[in-house]
C-alpha cells in the first residue's frame, strides 16, 4: 500500500495514538488504513462413510484435493459462505451440523472455519474452481495428495471422531510453513 | 475507494472473469482489492461467581458496558487477540477455556469471537479504552447499559449455562440493526 485509496496522496507508515501497531495512514484524509486477517469458511460434507473433496483447479496447490472453502465475502454469515462454497466448488447442497474446526494460520493471517455437513444425496459435479469432485470413503482418502494441512486435520479429526459418534469443536493455531 | 493503492490511478467497480459480485479493480496493475469480514476476539472473563465488564471510553457505545473485545490483527491467532485485548483494555491475566460464542454481524460486515475465560486474580484496572472496569455478580449485571446485543446475548448464554456446568459453543447469525 503505497498511496491513499480516497485521495490518492502519498500514505505514511506510523504507530498511530495510543495503538502500539505501525499503520499505513493517510495525513491528507486523516485515515487509518488497517490490515486484519481474513476469513476462509467452508464445509467437510459427509454422504452415508464417504466424505466430498474437490479437485483444485486454481492454484494455489491446483490439482491436489481439498474441502470445499473459501474467503468469507460481506454481507453474508459464516454459514452462509460456507455453503455458498460448497455449491460455486462442488455444485453439492449440504445441511450444516455446526462448526467443527477453527484454525488460526497466523502466518498467512487468516482464520479457517469448517463446519460439518451433511448430504441427503450424492450429487455433486466439477466447476471453474473444481477440476473434479468425488466422494471418499476412509481407505480412500488420498493423504498425500492433499492440498493443505488444515484440511488434512479436518479429516484425521473426522475419521478418529466417528468411531465415537462426538464431533467436538476443535481449535487450532498454525504458525510458519 | 476511488484509487489504487499501489499506483494511484482510479479504481473501476467491475464483476471479474469467474466472480459473481463487483470489486474495485485496477486495470493498470490487474489488481483486484476484495473486501471481506473482519475479526472481533474477545474474552468473557470469570472471576469466582462474577465477571468482568469495562466501560467503553470510545465510540460507539462510548459509557456503556462490554467484555472486553476488539478486532484481530495480523500476526496473531484469535486466541492471542483475545489475550490482547483483555489485557488492553480491562489490564487483566484470564485463562481461556474454550470458544464460547460465534456471531457472524451481517449488516456490519463482522465476526465476533468470545472465549470463555478465567481469572486467577481479581486484578485489574481501567485502561485508554475503558473508563471503569469491574467484576459483577448476575444480580449486578448493568443490563440495560450493556454496549451491544451481542454482549447481552453472551452473558444471558453465561448465567444461563452456568446452572448446568455446561458452556457448549453459541453460534448466532444476527442481520439488520
Amino acid at each position: 500500500m503505497k498511496y491513499c485509496s480516497n485521495c490518492a496522496g502519498k500514505i505514511r507508515i506510523g504507530i498511530p495514538e495510543e495503538d502500539t501497531i505501525p499503520r499505513h495512514i493517510c495525513d491528507n484524509c486523516d485515515i487509518i488504513f488497517y490490515q486484519n486477517p481474513k476469513l476462509i469458511t467452508g464445509c467437510l460434507p459427509v454422504y452415508q462413510d464417504q466424505v466430498l473433496l474437490c479437485k483444485r483447479a486454481i492454484e494455489p496447490r491446483k490439482g491436489y484435493w481439498t474441502l470445499p472453502a473459501g474467503f468469507m465475502e460481506n454481507s453474508e454469515s459464516a454459514e452462509e459462505g460456507a455453503l455458498r462454497e460448497t455449491r460455486e466448488e462442488a455444485n453439492a447442497e449440504v445441511r450444516i451440523s455446526h462448526l467443527y474446526t477453527m484454525t488460526s494460520i497466523v502466518h498467512v493471517n487468516q482464520v479457517q472455519l469448517i463446519y460439518l455437513a451433511h448430504m441427503d444425496k450424492a450429487e455433486y459435479a466439477p466447476s471453474n474452481e473444481s477440476l473434479e469432485v468425488a466422494l471418499f470413503s476412509e481407505q480412500e482418502i488420498p493423504w498425500d495428495e492433499l492440498a493443505f494441512p488444515t484440511i488434512k486435520n479436518a479429516l484425521s479429526f473426522y475419521f478418529e471422531d466417528r468411531k465415537k459418534n462426538q464431533f467436538p469443536l476443535r481449535e487450532l493455531t498454525f504458525k510458519g510453513n
